[in-house]
């Protein structure tokens, strides 16, 4: 294995600054990097991706609204000290080091997916992809001085059978262009004069599973395109087309009050989605009968199967591979190497995320001790110079969601407190300060609400619209993005499948 | 095979007007659409794609100049009356009915060179392309009136070993994609601090073959990404990137006379562009030693072979399988079934072309002629509603290229002709006017050349954009590509690798 001293091998470090490595490129490795000052840290990034995806805009990238190129920073952009395509494999927490496998496969899809499959890692196998990996790419060490865990989640298919074989995706940019194709696809294939009737109206059932602003959000887009587009060049065939929403929960959007929800169904309703709650998917496969189609077995309908051209799964997270991995190992803390220092990092029993303190700071316990349950937590201690931000962390009995904006707050709030220098145990705590969620509902419609107020209707899409737009991050998308939104207002979206 | 009388099966046809079916959507098909009057004709349209692309800019979506998109017109916004998204895979004549196989494929690649491969056909099927294609699509038939033949051509490999399997095209949307793709994660390969300095050099040679404007320009836009955009990102990396345009004849661009020609060989030596002439490529194979490179073998070499990270084919074309199929077609003319009559499709002897009069209507000889001599012609007479344009079309001694400008110009003819109304014999024949040559040749210069002057430098590089822009189809794009342009020029190009 090559061991790459970035300091020596790079132009970079003049051997006075401290060399902070990030591990992931998303809303908390992407904003920690772009927050922390390169004049008092060398900044290392290791990511499968080179680039840092816009995630809300993705549903609107999925059905052409928006180009997929404006949902992207490319991290080389940060002007990074160091850059490494590849995903950390391992860490050893004693030297200081990392691991690194490159990632120099062609592969477009989503880098989220498919890693846990290659791995043969984590413990639930099911973190869904289509997609099969070519074998393992260079290995190689990357010494750090403080890191940032920052790698995310994984999809969780709860191991319901053909789901990460069938169903589509929705957290990368592959993933929208995946989805993109089958919609255009399923259209082609329905408008085909040899394609029969009933044929005709699995393919154009589009399934989503999953009722949060994902998964609705996914709906309300494709219900636009449907009827603001693929209406003219399609007429005879909207009679066929028919979109669900299926959620376990008694309801969708729960992360909003009852009045917006209603009102979200009630626009749903109005545009003729279907939303199933209390539905449960126990099974996927293809339909034998229908080149293009999919079978759906859902619990409450018994062994009537549902047809559908294409599902889209966007419910449940699961840990990155990496962080079950580092869970389960043990190590000496501390420079003394006495054995009775051996400890692990300590995980949330329920969800496996990595512990940290009010100051983002990793957790360790004595090997041997059980993962936390809430109330009887062992003593732990911290990890020095390890930090953890994001999806894969999280502060107990903080209560908060694995969402973009706490990872966006955690990210600014510890690369400034890096900025000012760390004095350990005298920072004030990280904080969490609810901008309020939003959705959108199609037909230039969407639901805002935080803790001052709520918004519906198109005063509600007007906010949506601007707020994704001052968040949008460089300059470039700022204005690329209202070009396009123009673009797809006046001449319809694109539909040229490519 | 499901039997579709369009006219039936769609709202459209009120059994007045004649049924033309088009044959492809490139820019012979694509433009005679377009000019083809609706009030006149039923227009119907089959091709394996739904999009026509604006070839010319290509080379610039490989690099990131341009959206992909912004090269591209639904075929869908022309109002046909049908689109059929398939291949003609065969044409009876005597009944007037085409046999359509549908493309369902999911498949992103050029449609130009996968399908010889999946047919078997022609006889020569070195037709370039580096996908296997899953089993053949449902089939369908399409009677017409009046059929247009303008499927186009395929790439040519002349069947050098590897080339079909390693090299990459540039006829499609599919193609530059995978060019950009290859030549980003390039990029990335040679960054990764595992990379030996040997397979750096190889990893960043971009070879070229075919010295043709397609070529030349793809290695002109290709400078300009690694000038302006990726020194920027991969300063370490610039001394170890080479491109090189190799051709088998003494000069490139045998199009423009010995001034421009000259002028574009300083340009880009000025650029560190190297043109090799008279150079052989007799192999292309994987090098074992470099995951992602490629060797070359090149006659005038000897046994050393050439390394490089990519290989793109910019040279030769051969006839669409369709044309091979039809040429070898015997059939009965005419109502009367007498076996005097049995005819087969006049073929150029050297290209395989479809001979037509000067009114781009097919010609046909009695079975059993040999294929035209130049100088020797069989007795030819015209069969009835049948036309060709474009690539796949030849006038006897007119010595007109293959290229975008006569296809568009014989579309734009045969069209006005049929919304006249044809009248036998007394139309006026098709006559090309030569709008000019135009290459870019990078760092904002290029060269252009017409029966009246000659341009050079920066004035023909403002000629070259403004003539792309008024020639860009639709006003979306008219807008679409000067905004990329700008904000190509003022953020840089995007260049992260999805």
């Amino acid at each position: 294995m090559a061991s790459v001293d970035a300091s020596v091998a790079r132009q970079s470090n003049d051997g006075k600054k401290e060399r902070v490595v990030i591990l992931g490129s998303g809303w908390a490795g992407y904003g920690f990097a772009r927050t922390l000052d390169p004049k008092k840290y060398e900044r290392i990034m290791i990511s499968p991706r080179s680039y840092f995806v816009f995630t809300p805009l993705l549903a609107g990238t999925a059905v052409g609204t928006l180009e997929f190129r404006a949902t992207l920073e490319s991290v080389r952009r940060l002007g990074l000290d160091y850059f490494h395509q590849g995903w950390a494999d391992d860490v050893d927490f004693a030297r200081k080091t990392i691991r690194v496998e490159a990632n120099t496969s062609d592969e477009l899809g989503s880098t989220t997916t498919t890693k846990a499959l290659k791995q043969g890692q984590p413990p639930n196998p099911s973190s869904g992809t289509n997609e099969v990996e070519p074998g393992r790419g260079a290995m190689f060490e990357v010494p750090y001085d403080k890191l940032v865990i920052a790698v995310g989640s994984y999809s969780q298919t709860f191991g319901i059978e053909g789901v990460k074989e069938h169903a589509s995706f929705l957290r990368d940019v592959g993933d929208a262009r995946k989805i993109r194709m089958k919609v255009l696809q399923n259209f082609e294939r329905a408008a085909l004069p040899t394609t029969a009737d009933a044929e005709r109206k699995k393919l154009l059932h589009f399934a989503i599973v999953g009722g949060g602003p994902t998964g609705i959000e996914f709906a309300a887009e494709l219900h636009d395109l449907v009827r603001e587009d693929l209406s003219k060049t399609y007429p005879g065939l909207m009679k066929d087309v028919a979109i669900t929403v299926y959620d376990v929960a008694p309801k969708v959007l729960p992360m909003f009050d009852q009045t917006l929800a209603t009102y979200a169904m009630e626009t749903f309703k109005r545009e003729g989605i279907a939303v199933k709650t209390e539905h449960h998917l126990q099974r996927i496969r293809p339909d034998e009968d229908c080149q293009g189609c999919l079978k759906l077995k859902i619990q409450e309908y018994g062994d009537e199967e549902v047809g559908a051209g294409i599902v889209v799964w966007s419910t449940g997270l699961m840990q990155n591979p990496l962080i079950s991995r580092l869970g389960s190992k043990e190590f000496t803390m501390g420079e003394s190497g006495a054995s009775d220092n051996v400890v692990i990092l300590q995980q949330d029993k329920r969800t496996g995320s990595l512990i940290t303190d009010a100051n983002l700071r990793v957790q360790v316990v004595p090997a041997g001790s059980k993962p936390t349950e809430k109330k009887e937590t062992p003593e732990s201690t911290t990890l020095p110079d390890v930090f953890t931000i994001g999806d894969c962390a999280v502060i107990p009995e903080s209560g908060l969601p694995a969402t973009a904006q706490v990872a966006s707050q955690q990210a600014t709030y510890l690369a400034k407190q890096l900025n000012k220098g760390l004095q350990d145990n005298s920072n004030k705590p990280f904080k969490f300060r609810n901008w309020g969620t939003m959705t959108y509902l199609g037909s230039w419609t969407a639901i805002h609400q935080s803790s001052a107020d709520e918004l519906k209707g198109w005063a509600a899409w007007v906010l949506w619209r601007t707020a994704y737009l001052t968040k949008s991050m460089s300059i470039r998308n700022k204005i690329m993005v209202p070009v396009y939104w123009a673009i797809s207002w006046i001449f319809g979206r694109d539909i040229s499948r490519f």
